[in-house]
C-alpha cells in the first residue's frame, strides 16, 4: 500500500512539473490618454472572456473557434501589493439605471484571469497532456505616465527650453497667464526659504494649467504626468516645481536658491517617479495595447490632432528600446507586441472606420519615423470596447445613407449621421467647414450577465492571445 | 587681484568645510495613536520655535533663556518624495472663526526647520565660529504603524491563535459578530478562486469592526495597523486579509486553498508595509516623542485602560533593540532618547498633573518590565501643546477649589471642576462611582500670528534638542 502511495505522489509531481513547463504568463498592459476609454475596454474584455461560450460572440477568436477554450476565470493577481482592477464596480455602474461609463483610471492597478484550453501540440494530445494554462495578468495605468519617459533625457535646463518653446503658442500662452505672472516676481538666485510657499501655490498654478489646455484646448501632452494624477505622491515636495521661464538664470547652480531647489525637485521627480515606474512596472510587461480617441481633436482644432500626433510620438519613445538606447540596460524592457487601437469606432459609421483607422496609422507612423524597433511588432485597429449605437441605412435624396442611432450622455435618443472621417490628417479649413456630428454616448441598456456588443474586441483577442493559445 | 580673489575662495572653502563639521542634524519622530494630539503638536511646536524671542514664552528651554538661540525658520525638507507636514493649513483651521483642531494624521509626513544659536564651546568662541545651525527634521505618523511590529515575529497560525485569544472577551466577540458569521460557511482548504470577492467582503467587515473596538470599547490595539489608515496601498490585496478563527485548518498548506492565501496575503503585508516602514523610515530616526491620551480610557473602563497598558507595551517593542534583537540587524535603528507625553494635560487643573504623569508612568512602565533599553533614554511628561483651557480658585464649602474654564466642542462655556486623576490604575470601582467631568475642548480664541500658550512644550523642548544646542 505505501509503495502505492509513494508512486502515486511521485506521478503528481511529475505531472505537476510538466504543467508548469507548459504553463504560460502573459503579462498585458493597457494605456491611453485621459478618456481613451481604458477602463470600459478592461472591464469589457474580462466580461467577454468569462462569456466565452456563452453570450459572447468572437467569432475572429481562433482558440474559441476551433473549440479548444474549456474555461475562464479570475484568479489571485500576481502582486498582493498593487490595487486590484476594479471590475465588479465597473460592472456595476454599466448595469446602472441609467447605464454609466465606470470611473476612469487614477492609478496602477492589475487583474488576473486564468485561462484554460487544448493545445493543439500533437505531441501533448498523444500523451493527453493535452489542457494547458494561459495566466493572463491585466495592468492598466494612465497613458500620462509614459510622457515622462522623454525626461529622463532631459537636465532641467533642457526641458525649461523645451517649455519655453511650449508657450509660443498664444493660446498656451493666454492659458498660462496665472503662473507666468505669480513667477515674475521670482529671481533666479533668491534664497528658496524665502519663498516655499508661493512655490507651492505656482505649482498649483501650473498643475491647473495643464489640465486647462486639455479641458480647454484639447492638448492631451502634459508634462510632469504626475501632477495631474498624483496618487501616492500627493503633497510630495518633488511634485511641487514648475520650470523656469521667467529668463535665463544668471549663476543657477547654489542648491539653495530658488532656481538649484527647482531643479533638485525635479530630478527628484524623475528618480522617485519616472524611474520608478519604468523600473517597478514597465519593465515587466509582455504586451502593449494603447487605446486612443482619434475623434475629440477631430472635434476641437488643428492644433489638437497635431498635439495628439506629437503625444504619440513622445510616447512611443517607450517601445523604441533598441540595444543601443540607454534605458534598455537600465529597465530592460521585453514588450514583443504593441497594438494602437483607435477607440470608440461607435460613434461613426461602420463605413468610416478605414478611415479612422487610417487616421490612426498616420498619428502614430509620423511618431515612428526617427524610431527604431528592435523585436517589437507594431499594429493599428479601430474598435468599440462597449457598443453604444446601432445602425442601419436610410433612403437620403435618393442615395442610400447609414444612420447611427444611440443614447446621449444626457438620455437623448439620438439619430444622425455623424459625418464623413478624414482618412489624414486634414487641411486647416476641414475645421472650419466642419459637417462633423461626433457625440459622447451612453452604454446600452443591458443585461448585467451578458456579454455587450462590441467592434473588433474579438481581432484583438486574437492578435494579443493567439499565439500563446495554440 | 586675481590672487586675492583665489585666497578669498578658499577662505570661503574653509568655512565651509569648518561650518559642515559643525552643522547638526536631528530627525524627530513624533507618533501616538489616534486623536492623540499629534497634529497639533507638531503645528504648536513649529509656532512656538518660529515665535521664540518674540511670543513664545519658552522659560525651561535654556538656548532662549541664555540669550543664544538667533533664529528658527521652515527650509527646503531632507526627502522631496515625503509629503509636507501641514502646517499652514494647520495654522489657518487653528485661526477659523470658531477654532478647529486641525486634521488628524493620516499618513506619514515631514517638516524641517533650521535653528541657528551661539554655540557655548569655548574654542569656537574664541575663533569667531560660535554660530551654529541645527536641522531638525520633524516627522509626523500614525502610532498604529508601531502596533504591527510584532507581527514580523509570529506566523499567520501564531497571529490567528492571538485574535482567537482576544475573542474570549464578550464584547469583542459581541462587535466581531457580522465577520464571524459571514466567513463561518468556510472551509480553510476550499479553492480560493470560488470565494474572491467575499474575501473582499469579510475584510471590509474586519475593518469595521477594528473601528468599532476603537469608537465603542474604547479599545487602541489595532492590528493589522494600515486597515484603518490603508493610504497609498487602498484597494492592494495585501490589505485584504483576516485571521483564520473558525477552527483549525486540517491540511492547510496548499497554496491555492482560501486558508493558503489568507496566509500568504498576511505575509505580503509584513513584507510589503511592516518591513518597509521599519527600513525606510524608522531606522532614520534619531529621537522618538510618543503622545498618549490617558484621559479617554479614563472615561470609557477598566477594559479600555488595561488595553492602553498593552497597547504601550506593544508599540514599546519597537525601542527594545538590545544587541541581541534579531531586528536591530535589520534594520539597525539608532533612536537615543525615547519621551512618552500625557496629552491633552490642560482638560484637569494644574494640582492634578503630578497624578496624570505617575498614571502615564505606571502604563508605560509595566510594558518595560520584560524590555531591555540599551543606549536609550526613556522619559515622561505631562503637557498640552495648546492650552484650551484657563483656571483660577474658588471657595467651595469653606474649602479652595481649582475651577478649569473653557468652551467645548459645541460651543458651549464651561466651568467645571472635572474630577481627582488617578496616580494609578485604579480598581473596578473607580468606573462605578466615577465623579470624572472630562470634556474635550475647542481650541482657544487667537490671532495667528502669535504663539498660544501651553504647557510644559519648553520642557519638552529641552529634553529633545537641549543637549544639541549647547
Amino acid at each position: 500500500m505505501l509503495q502505492q502511495e509513494r508512486w502515486l505522489s511521485l506521478q503528481r509531481k511529475a505531472d505537476t512539473l510538466w504543467q508548469r513547463t507548459w504553463d504560460r504568463h502573459l503579462r498585458l498592459a493597457v494605456t491611453g490618454l485621459a478618456r481613451s476609454g481604458k477602463t470600459a475596454f478592461v472591464t469589457a474584455l474580462i466580461q467577454q472572456l468569462e462569456q466565452a461560450g456563452f453570450s459572447a460572440r468572437l467569432p475572429h477568436w481562433q482558440v474559441l473557434q476551433q473549440g479548444r477554450l474549456l474555461g475562464v476565470q479570475q484568479v489571485v493577481q500576481t502582486h498582493q501589493h498593487i490595487p486590484t482592477f476594479g471590475y465588479s464596480q465597473a460592472l456595476s455602474m454599466l448595469a446602472a439605471d441609467p447605464p454609466q461609463w465606470p470611473e476612469p483610471t487614477q492609478t496602477l492597478s492589475e487583474i488576473r484571469l486564468e485561462l484554460r484550453f487544448r493545445s493543439q501540440n500533437l505531441l501533448r494530445q498523444k500523451i493527453g497532456h493535452d489542457v494547458c494554462h494561459l495566466y493572463l495578468d491585466i495592468v492598466d495605468y494612465p497613458g500620462e505616465w509614459l510622457l515622462d519617459l522623454p525626461l529622463l533625457d532631459l537636465s532641467y535646463a533642457q526641458w525649461n527650453a523645451q517649455i519655453r518653446e511650449q508657450l509660443q503658442s498664444p493660446q498656451r500662452r493666454h492659458l498660462a497667464e496665472p503662473w507666468l505672472k505669480a513667477g515674475s516676481r521670482w529671481s533666479a538666485s533668491q534664497p528658496f526659504s524665502s519663498v516655499m510657499d508661493e512655490v507651492k501655490n505656482i505649482s498649483a498654478l501650473y498643475t491647473q494649467y495643464l489640465q486647462d489646455c486639455r479641458s480647454q484646448l484639447g492638448l492631451q501632452s502634459i508634462q510632469p504626468g504626475r501632477f495631474v494624477l498624483p496618487g501616492e505622491f500627493a503633497g510630495a515636495p518633488m511634485l511641487q516645481f514648475v520650470p523656469w521661464v521667467w529668463g535665463l538664470p544668471a549663476e543657477s547652480s547654489a542648491h539653495d536658491s530658488l532656481y538649484g531647489l527647482l531643479q533638485a525637485r525635479y530630478e527628484a521627480y524623475k528618480e522617485h517617479v519616472v524611474k520608478q515606474f519604468y523600473q517597478k512596472h514597465f519593465s515587466g510587461f509582455d504586451r502593449q495595447i494603447v487605446l486612443v480617441d482619434c475623434l475629440q481633436p477631430l472635434k476641437v482644432s488643428r492644433e489638437a490632432i497635431y498635439d495628439l500626433r506629437d503625444t504619440l510620438g513622445q510616447l512611443l519613445q517607450s517601445f523604441q528600446y533598441g540595444n543601443s538606447h540607454w534605458w534598455q540596460r537600465l529597465f530592460s524592457p521585453r514588450i514583443d507586441k504593441l497594438l494602437f487601437v483607435a477607440s470608440k469606432a461607435d460613434h461613426v459609421t461602420p463605413e468610416q472606420h478605414p478611415a479612422l483607422l487610417s487616421l490612426l496609422r498616420e498619428l502614430v507612423h509620423s511618431g515612428l519615423s526617427r524610431a527604431r524597433f528592435e523585436g517589437v511588432s507594431l499594429e493599428c485597429m479601430a474598435m468599440a470596447a462597449i457598443r453604444s449605437s446601432e445602425y442601419h441605412q436610410v433612403d437620403y435624396q435618393g442615395q442610400p445613407l447609414t444612420v447611427l442611432h444611440g443614447v446621449d450622455l444626457t438620455g437623448h435618443e439620438l439619430a444622425l449621421f455623424p459625418g464623413v472621417i478624414p482618412a489624414r490628417i486634414p487641411e486647416p479649413d476641414f475645421w472650419r467647414n466642419s459637417s462633423l456630428r461626433l457625440t459622447d454616448l451612453r452604454p446600452p441598456v443591458w443585461q448585467s450577465e451578458q456579454a455587450r456588443p462590441h467592434i473588433r474586441l474579438d481581432q484583438i483577442l486574437e492578435y494579443l492571445l493567439g499565439d500563446k493559445m495554440q
